[in-house]
């Protein structure tokens, strides 16, 4: 699994309020929102900030079909810090490392809403990764990322 | 305040434990590690994932000088994203433009322990970001981060 960070969650409680205070408030601009539902930041080079309800994220790593949402190990907070594959035998690779080197998978390798292929870890202290395919994401060479949905909604 | 975060900081209960698991059992490479203190690896352009123990993090949002962490909102969670700045001036330009915005400052701009100038803040959810100056901290075009200790300690 390479050490990379590409998206990193956070579970808001009120998705409009973090909206105002990160787009309104401190002026940083948004690769894409998708109303009620996500608001996408970049953040540095290849780096997104993914703003999104906390009770979504869960349901996210839980399963999103009504599951509840996993145990996710003695500190699971609202966020995750999620990487981008290239294939779906990537994010089957990086759960089996994970899982061998002490982690928890929460989230077998699976379909993902948005249109990817994404599975979920948590590392010892609860902390969780997201390992995905997204066919909608894309970094050029400057380190711009582009978003696009993808999904059903 | 630009968009951009440089370190994800993830306040653990062990962090030998949490060491363990990214460096020996994923096999990130570390780029600094203070034993017993805080360990750094690098996970994409210019970012920098650092472990650091959580009651550790929580005496340096409070201040440090054993006084109690300050409040974080409804949601403190432990961990911290950061932005690292040129100037003082940017760090206390940063914290006003958070506070405008609706944030709390948590930590007033300060000297820090480590060598350089900063303080936090937390958004409306209660994440907690910081705002500092590193003389330690520089990255090259390619965006290697090299972080070498400067403070006492």
């Amino acid at each position: 699994m390479e050490p990379r960070v590409d998206l990193i969650t956070l579970g808001v409680p009120d998705l409009e309020v973090a909206r105002r205070f990160y787009v309104d408030g401190l002026g940083w601009e948004t690769i894409l929102v998708v109303p009620g539902e996500v608001v996408f930041v970049q953040v540095g080079h290849g780096l997104v900030l993914s703003l999104f309800g906390a009770e979504a994220l869960e349901a996210d790593i839980g399963g999103g079909d009504g599951a509840p949402p996993a145990a996710a190990g003695p500190a699971a907070v609202p966020i995750a810090l999620a990487q981008v594959v290239a294939q779906e035998s990537d994010v089957v690779d990086a759960l089996e490392r994970a899982r061998a080197a002490g982690g928890t998978v929460l989230k077998e390798p699976q379909q993902a809403d948005f249109g990817g292929f994404h599975g979920y870890f948590a590392d010892p202290a609860g902390f969780r990764w997201e390992v995905a395919t997204n066919p909608g994401w894309s970094v050029d060479e400057d380190g711009r990322v582009a978003l696009v949905p993808v999904g059903q909604p």
